[in-house]
């Protein structure tokens, strides 16, 4: 038997804290399949003395993360702090200068800074891990960089953010609206205080923004990620959506340009979307997280598992850390750093496709005809079109499904709507999963 | 760059077609997401002047098949023939004798000579793959060695037959009978002209026992698995079934004992289930393919595609060259050999669970008694019981589901009606997937 992975963890918060029970609970177990044992030897927390409900004195306290780099006789750091910048960007930039392996979850440093560390970690031959940083448990980094290695992806799309869909599947089966159920999973802890990252859609654009470097051989282009979020989705849009066979889901979508190298465009958007019921991302509830991969052998591939939690995130964490174990790790991105081509944005305005448009609109004579006319201005047909009775605030719902046409044509008609006397707040535009 | 991986390609069936015409396609991608190029150099099949629309004159023909071990210059051998013994085996044993890596899809030889293979291939530190070999296209044997490794797996399960679940999902869609759609998927290439293997759940056994293998460091026990097919399903089963709100589907389903480290009793079973609307393999049709792992800490992951055809089985055995150039390849049963511990089988009787029971009965007064009595004296619960009015053979469909309870008890139940004159034939019992 080979000698022991000396790990240094750096956060003890839930993942942290996972990743030791885990190691703890399937000890025996890995090591066979690692052919190796796989040992924490250091920690380094904010807090000491906090009751976390595990035996730390078997572990070296650090006090300075950062001096885990250099901690003797350790192999791989497991940066479980989180934050694009700040303590996680240090540790990481020091332990692959250090030519040590660094398995990480944090998806918002490697949005921002995936291609320096990835240099880095060629440049010292060291391993760069982040399973966890997507999609929680779901082996999707393995299952894009090995599993479909062969295929030219043209898409890559899916649920990345389990609170999010919590909301959406509670909203669906209770027929609720957001703020309230917001509100509710707060309590409950399922989302957070400051629920800006998650609900906004940016927490799956950084998942996105990976998935995308990895699928296309791109470099990461968080920066290109039009991201919105669901903050703007009514019961009433929910109804609407399931009157015509669909659930709305918020979907994180990278696609590729016509000559699908990377250098024909890419197309990166954090979106609700209408999905039809015979699309398995249309039954995906609660906090699951989903990814479809369609590949040109392959076909349509899809992972679907736990987006988040102690356990799963842990479990992707510790299969990284028994790839480094095995030898089995190379470029973190599916190919060398300098192999990865700058992603040029592609235009929006271009994609084609069918969208719902849902207009909340004065209950007098013309509204109708105005909405009519700027679709018809802008070159958009209608397929569907309905109108639903007053609400209590004396408003009227429109929800139009269009035929399948540009992006660039509901925008301009969207464009001559606005300032409309006839129509209150702002329209929601949402595509039709295709 | 480092030097090509250079592949001696055996078969060039539907699969090794695919081989060669996925790495003249994605060529470019694939040297770049391998690190190196991966080319065909010799290739051998059963005829050489079957135009395959191919140009093969790039490649040394060997006529002698198993020579491709010892061919100079080859890396690696991608095995596309098939069965579970001959020119295959022959081929196989010849290669890591001679040091060489081996890429195969051939399910049946892995699951009646893969602890051999594995040992051989450990022997001579050469690489063993078998991605294509399980549910096409599918990367459930690097979802599972790979991606699920930190975990210990309660049960495995899933479709691993497509032309199955074709025939179950048509019979669905269309109100139709077993032996009808069997003879469309045959007339239109959806079924071989002998589909035993696939319909008598053969071809999920074998992809089972090697699903249970990776997930539960046992040695394939094929010869453990348990198999019924889909022959005894009548479309009155599929219309019971959708009434309880359920469907039918072929399910291979391994389940670890108590101890869990497969010491503890192993569980193979390829049966028929009734699968509940609100399970994701409900939603499964067609020839796709879907498997479920169950992790301690990961919790339930779902990986699904296509599970056969050339593009699909191409992908595999292509992810498989690319982790070999890669060098990212280890023990093929996700631990050493000798790590593998030899599975008891476990006594299925000590299962637990609802069960769906269906009768064909004589139309007379009685009968109904007669089997509520047997029963009632195997200590079975029933919780509903649905009799339907005589078809035109003058018979009548009992159908029951039990409450959870031991497997034992339903098969003692069916004991006792053994040789009844009002049962006709035989009764079908089918569990309900919990």
């Amino acid at each position: 038997m080979a000698e022991a992975l000396r790990v240094a963890l750096a956060g003890l918060g839930t993942v942290g804290g996972g990743v030791v029970r885990l190691l703890d609970a399937n000890r025996d177990l890995i090591t066979r399949r690692a052919g190796r044992a796989i040992e924490i030897v250091a920690i380094s927390a904010r807090d000491r003395t906090r009751d976390r409900g595990i035996d730390l004195s078997r572990f070296a306290w650090v006090d300075d993360t950062s001096a885990l780099a250099t901690h003797p006789d350790v192999d791989v750091v497991a940066e479980m702090i989180g934050g694009s910048d700040g303590p996680a960007l240090t540790l990481a930039r020091a332990t692959l200068a250090a030519g040590r392996g660094l398995v990480t979850a944090n998806k918002a440093m490697l949005a921002h800074h995936g291609l320096e560390l990835a240099e880095a970690a060629e440049r010292a031959g060291a391993a760069l891990k982040f399973e966890a940083a997507v999609a929680g448990g779901i082996p999707v980094i393995k299952g894009l960089r090995d599993g479909a290695a062969a295929n030219e992806i043209a898409r890559v799309y899916g649920i990345l953010n389990g609170t999010c869909n919590f909301i959406l599947s509670k909203m669906e089966a209770e027929g609720r609206d957001f703020a309230e159920v917001l509100a509710e999973a707060q309590a409950l802890g399922f989302a957070e205080a400051d629920p800006t990252f998650d609900i906004d859609g940016i927490d799956a654009a950084h998942k996105l923004s990976i998935l995308a470097s990895v699928a296309f051989g791109t470099r990461p282009a968080f920066g290109d990620v039009v991201a919105q979020g669901i903050r703007h989705v009514l019961g009433a849009d929910i109804a609407e959506a399931a009157a015509l066979g669909h659930r709305i889901r918020l979907i994180g979508l990278a696609e590729s340009g016509p000559d699908n190298t990377g250098t024909g465009g890419l197309f990166q958007r954090v979106h609700p979307h209408l999905v039809p019921l015979d699309h398995p991302l249309a039954h995906v509830t609660g906090s699951t997280n989903a990814v479809v991969a369609e590949g040109n052998f392959v076909g349509r591939l899809l992972f679907q598992g736990a987006g988040a939690g102690e356990g799963p995130t842990a479990s992707a964490v510790v299969a990284d850390l028994i790839d480094i174990a095995r030898g089995e790790y190379g470029p973190p991105f599916a190919m060398p750093a300098a192999s990865l081509t700058m992603p040029r944005p592609a235009d929006s305005g271009e994609r084609r496709g069918r969208a719902y448009v849902r207009f909340m609109v004065e209950d007098r004579v013309g509204v109708l005809a105005e909405i009519a006319a700027a679709m018809r201005d802008a070159g958009v047909s209608i397929e569907s079109l309905i109108q639903r009775g007053a609400t209590q605030d004396g408003r009227v719902l429109v929800a139009i499904v269009t035929h399948d046409g540009p992006e660039r044509c509901v925008a301009q008609a969207l464009e001559r709507l606005r300032g409309s006397q006839s129509v209150a707040g702002q329209p929601l535009w949402m595509p039709i999963l295709g």
